[in-house]
């Protein structure tokens, strides 16, 4: 890769190691002259290949003629090289950022912008948002934390493929500029914060709601199937009295439907969008309005009722809701971790374990050992829900930080919020699919724990008192006999009264 | 402390060390025979001064005769003399338990407790509930995860005051006995879930939303107070376009506003209780209704809308509804710590910082520095804020970790609800009262400020495009002068203009 | 209570409420005049019964006549009514003050203090040490973040209980000034965090590690006891190969070695002391070698090898050690919850769970089902282990929010320090001499596991190739027969081969 | 997208939906029979294109001729679509792998593996290590908790390649098998978490000792260079005493010096690697010193000094090591947190904030306040910091829950551990190429804050005691003055004596 050198650093010599360009450290004789006012003091690499030149206020730049992004995006991949190329900036929020351009474009020509120009961003934006240019937005989430990159990358993509449609000369800015037109009445400040708005309420409810509701479908069909098998409830881990496999299946089916509810609770303050507020809150030179007009028109697009956000300074220097909706993400996290939990303890075995439950085998289970079959869904669900639950730190982190008008951890934020969106949805799909449909219970193992369980004297309690009822459990435990034998052994009651009151069908 | 010596373990010598009775490993020759049914290997020790006898299905146990609990409870006090004193259960689940064994009381009235019983239980309730009886709870939080002590030393505390009140012999069990009457159609598993819902509801309800309208309030009449005063806004912690500093505090407020919104969310589910579950969920031993009108009673004493839980093995075998609660407090730490950390920056100086604001001056701020003045409310806050996110991650790892029918860390979630509920209250009430109603702007830097900015040029953006707004502000920072200067030297527009178009007051 | 009306506020009427002394919110025509200059708008209450006056740079302040404290301590405790009586400063800290005092007093003397001063602070810091004035130390934690409050906290106690010694008038500050002599050439931003480094190195040593010896002799002689005794190992939670039991106790043995080889790395850290950096590092108003003097007392009083830090700036600035300490009790608790998680599902049962450990009887475990045997102490441990990971995110957080010379998280850092340390060393006594040492091998389940299980086929790999293996391990499986039934049938091997290969003796 | 359908279950219908394939859940009439043992009840879709037939135990299934992967990892695919493609299994994991298994074919060889196919395994390594066949690697993280598909996934690449190489037919499994030659003398169970520990060693010591360096070596020189800039100190955030700039970025430089060694200190356990352990801890089917062998060869090949683990249960059975690695990255982040806020804090301006520091300009700051430059690499930086103390939670959580033999938690657990390493690294790198290095200090505003402060007040207290002190800066304080004119104006010292005790110079 042939670079431009440093012109204020001229000893800095660049090494490509690792794939990383690096200054040299050892340059440490900079004779670059006392600054009198910021300045760069690198120059971006020149990409291999044809090149056009782009430019912004900073100068020109060289970009690969195939590209559609231009200066601020080259300068974004060269400054922060950063965990490249998986931690790039995720799609969805570059769909969205797509679809708030269009519903800006839309708006702006309302308020007097170029039919033309506006239907050109508008024909760009769909490409964006079909995901035909994901190419052209390269950038790493670890940049700068009001994500102004990512909003001048997708400026620049579209300004580009409209001028392309409109048979300009990219890089030129004309006919469609991408700050006077395709930001037109927008801030970085308020257009990232909509775009995770937008990105994350996508998600949810085309991704997240439909696996939930997948997987609520599946337990709820395996707490009917199993209504009428009985097993030993287990408390402290510890035998305990009767119920069905239906009623514990019950449990987890109201888990997730409380889960459902909780990601709804923060759908109000999820809707409420940024748009209008500009620079810091205040609407600075965007038409009074244009928030409400963009959110009504991301409505119309995404049949989402998004609306304009009532005290935009809270919106731009805080991600509260985003926090709170992680929030939820992490309660759902613990409610799988305990599902899963449950299943595969429930199907440990097959024959040193508790073994109720017949898991399906979907693969090998050992390198080493044939035969053996693991709870491996299981296991990529209680993975799944650590990694969210880590993720909730990470946005309960970035989200306490803000400083005054802006929150700069927003890229951390929503990252950390789609990519626990995304792998709950699909490992709900997977656990389902590949797991809850297959279950079946083990009815030898689980009649038997029934049989020889201690726990059925509890039933005795209201017949014969707790005391005398510890006696009975005390004695079978030592003897190793059955509750029946030690009762009568000991003449708290008779044969009749023990089989009438010790019923486990009457325990549910 | 005299002890009884250890029967299985004789050569056991127990050494009362930093206030921990520990058996001596060197003790190694252990004697004991073969176990085979599981047996207790320690003696409870004999507290010093006068004593009683009281007993368990263990069999007696030595307890001073000032104290009103049981066996039960002394045992737990040896066994589990873990962070004691600090780390006692709460007293609000005490006095939740309280409310909830009274509500018991007269709902078992209904279904055939002796009127005299039922009557001097809720009388010892009523003392519990006032905390007349607090000293007779010393049980750590560190015991077992169901709390089932801790429903044991309620059940033993009103027993033997109820026998008391009743003329009877404490520790006699009669006649009112801590299983068969206090605890009566109960387990620990129901009701120590509900006492934490009742507890938690009721420290929400009368602390933590009062604390947040009265901060409310003030943020409120601080943005209404603010409303005409000007000031710089700054995002990445650089100077921005203008607003008011009304505007800034609206943003706090509206924090504030929604928080008190999100903890409203889960109110749904946290008034709903599992009593009547008993000891897995089935209701075994109790009967039909017993749940629901006992949550009706509750509703009577507390005035708060309990209902019956619609699924009882969820609310045994998870705290999803703690975990989210927890959430929500987590999502107010954030909101806190922002606002707190910005009031502190805004007020820091006083000479060479920000020094926007003028904060409460409360106590001499430094043992060396004389005058220095802190930020010490919002150090406080702050503080409480990374401790509630820090609770917040003990209660999602315990709630994560239930198995079957029980979630065993019941305690530990209790304990970090309630504490962070009390100091989030508290820290409310302190920095609302001891620093937001004194904060004063420091109007001469907040002029000086906006003068000497460089950001008003961004109301230049609709009139002479994006550049050459750029070139003016570049040309002003690099010369260290004006922005109308800068204008009108460049040319790119006349001093009339710029007079009518720079104007901080037409940019909020 | 009696109070002191405010002066600037006349209409704010103080209602005590909950045990809180706050300010009516409806007095919202506060006349103060527009404040030119910061000032205190609140009087701190007159406590109840006889008083004496004291004082600081902001004036007179009544405090009750048997109190130690100041006008300092007052002040505090009236402006940070925060958590108490729970969350009060620990006495850890309190001691380490003491010694620290101590140790300056010692080394003010060298550079000129008056003899008889210094040894009064002495004596008065040797009953601070041995607790005996613990009462006076009344102070939140929640106080601001430098501990200033809980540095003049212990100056005017130490100062009055010296003047008190030598015959003077308490709160005359003579001849035993709390700023001028007791806090002589130190800082609270100093003080704080040596006696941070202090309290944390003191209770590691007396505490932590004795704990974790007795835990780790335990779990060794468990280890070797069960030596010989054969189990089927489990992986996935699913059967795998044979193992002993002494094996899977020497995997726990290691952990706990382990653990605190661990808690050693940081030590060349934690016992690097601050003292000597007084207000932001630079050691202003203090002799050359200060630190290292006072070091070298420290280090005589308490036999810890502490030393001067090599650089002040960072020992104020930031508490990086304190979460690498942190950090080393986070994988403690890590540990400690893979073990008793282990142990409580090693015994679960008795009759229907793993069954394979039967864990000693300390208490009724269930208020409604007789004869139950809970895992207490595991419950204990673990949920323990979950307050260390959640107090671990206290300190992150904490940590990572130091602004320029002075990290203002120290209460709240040093407080969850010293919480996981004490809540750690407490539960492994309590879990080693109530649990560990009195578990017993089940032997006849452990025999019957071996028998029964799949997975010795494993020692056939080698002979017959693993698809062959595994052949006859899905035989067996599917036809509820043994290995050896399936593998002679299949006729991969003999049986005077199938005995030789398949032999679980030979597989650990 | 062809497939087969399901045998069992023949009304499922698979939708190809947003790039998932999925069972649809109407299909609830299944008709599957009873199932007697675990089976499979869902067939592996064939590929698009040519494809040829791999097979495992569970029989044959179809691949892209242009795969070397086989069934196992084709399966996976299917079973674990969940977050692809960005959650794939790290690269630098794959290295390790093809390190581990180089290692092992060459320690077969000592142990009678066919020279020919020992050599052709080394070979194929070899580009596993080169990341030649990296596209063959496509599972994702969120599988099995053992990683035994991606053990199996190398085991076939590597196999399928080195047929290859010795002219076999891939997915023959001849000359080389994957189980019985590539996977010889090991397991899953001992090979990940040995790769685990060779990829994060590799990582530390290639990326992030350098990057770390890298940062120190300039932070140490500014330190040098500013060593003679005087300025202002702050604690609380408000003005302190003065000190240098060269002393201020002196405590930065130690916290990287500190983070280095931290990383150090868990080296010792890091090197030790769970080889020769297989299934369970106990070495079944590897010949005795296999382990020993395996790491001596491993730390030929990377030189680094890796070892035997003397404890191959707690190896395989527990992540302490990553955990405890995790806490030191986390200690990392705290520091890193720290050193870029103050960096932002102190280059907040230009004119409104503290503006002690001019930071580099790399890029257009707004994309709608032109002139505007913000702290980006600060931002970037502090994102990283909290994104890994959020992995540093996801990876306690994974450690914490392992059960038994083997803790399941082992991808997620290293996916974590290696995002953090990475994105630390990069940062660094960028942090000190785009920021550090060409931080200038504003000598004019440094300067005018040390004149106007108050604090300097503070040199006279060893003069004319504490509370005089305070009273003159008071004064200076409340009447706008300096200290000067306050000092002489009350008497308390005259010209010549406060020009000589208060000299900035004399108090660093």
């Amino acid at each position: 890769m042939a670079t431009n050198l440093c012109r204020v650093l001229p000893a800095c010599s660049r090494a490509a190691l690792n794939g990383r360009i690096r200054m040299s450290l050892s340059a440490t004789s900079c004779c670059h002259p006392k600054m009198i006012t910021r300045m760069s003091h690198h120059e971006v690499p020149v990409p291999p290949g044809e090149t056009r030149t782009e430019s912004d206020t900073f100068g020109p730049i060289k970009v690969s003629t195939s590209a559609y992004y231009g200066a601020q995006t080259a300068r974004s991949m060269y400054h922060f090289n950063i965990g490249i190329p998986t931690d790039r900036m995720p799609l969805p929020l570059i769909e969205a950022f797509g679809l708030l351009k269009k519903a800006c474009a839309t708006v702006n020509k309302q308020f007097g912008l170029d039919k033309k120009v506006s239907d050109a961003i508008a024909q760009a934006c769909d490409e964006v948002i079909a995901g035909k240019l994901n190419d052209h937005f390269p950038l790493s989430v670890w940049q700068t934390g009001s994500g102004t990159q990512s909003n001048m990358n997708v400026n620049e993509v579209v300004s580009n493929r409209a001028i392309q449609l409109l048979g300009g000369t990219m890089g030129s800015k004309k006919p469609v500029h991408p700050n006077d037109h395709v930001n037109k009445s927008q801030s970085s400040n308020d257009t990232f914060p909509t775009a995770m708005h937008v990105a994350a309420a996508l998600e949810l409810n085309r991704r997240l709601h439909p696996a939930l509701k997948h997987l609520h479908a599946a337990l709820n069909k395996k707490s009917k199937d199993f209504a009428s098998i009985y097993k030993i409830g287990r408390t402290h881990l510890q035998d305990a009295v009767p119920m069905t496999l239906g009623q514990e299946f019950s449990g987890y089916t109201h888990q997730v439907a409380m889960s459902i509810e909780r990601l709804k609770t923060c759908e109000p303050r999820l809707y409420e969008l940024a748009i209008g507020g500009t620079a810091v809150g205040t609407g600075i030179n965007t038409p009074k309005g244009f928030g409400k007009f963009v959110a009504a028109e991301l409505k119309e697009l995404t049949k989402l009722p998004f609306v304009d956000a009532p005290n935009k300074f809270e919106a731009l220097a805080t991600h509260d809701t985003m926090v709170e909706l992680s929030g939820s993400l992490n309660t759902l996290a613990v409610s799988l971790m305990k599902i899963a939990n449950d299943i595969r303890l429930l199907g440990s075995g097959p024959r040193c374990g508790i073994g109720e439950l017949v898991l399906p085998e979907n693969e090998p289970g050992s390198s080493i050992m044939p035969g053996k079959v693991n709870p491996t869904q299981c296991e990529a669900m209680t993975m799944v829900a650590a990694q969210v639950i880590g993720n909730h730190v990470a946005v309960t982190v970035g989200g306490s930080m803000g400083h005054f008008e802006l929150n700069v951890f927003k890229p951390l934020i929503i990252k950390n919020v789609l990519h626990s969106i995304r792998i709950l949805s699909d490992v709900c799909h997977s656990f389902t699919d590949h797991c809850v449909v297959g279950i079946e219970p083990n009815t030898a193992v689980l009649d038997r724990y029934i049989r020889e369980s201690l726990m059925l004297v509890t039933a005795l309690n209201p017949h014969i008192g707790y005391d005398k009822a510890a006696q009975i459990a005390k004695k079978a435990h030592k003897e190793g006999t059955t509750l029946r034998e030690a009762a009568l052994a000991l003449g708290h009651l008779n044969a009749e009264q023990f089989d009438k009151y010790v019923n486990p069908k009457d325990m549910v």
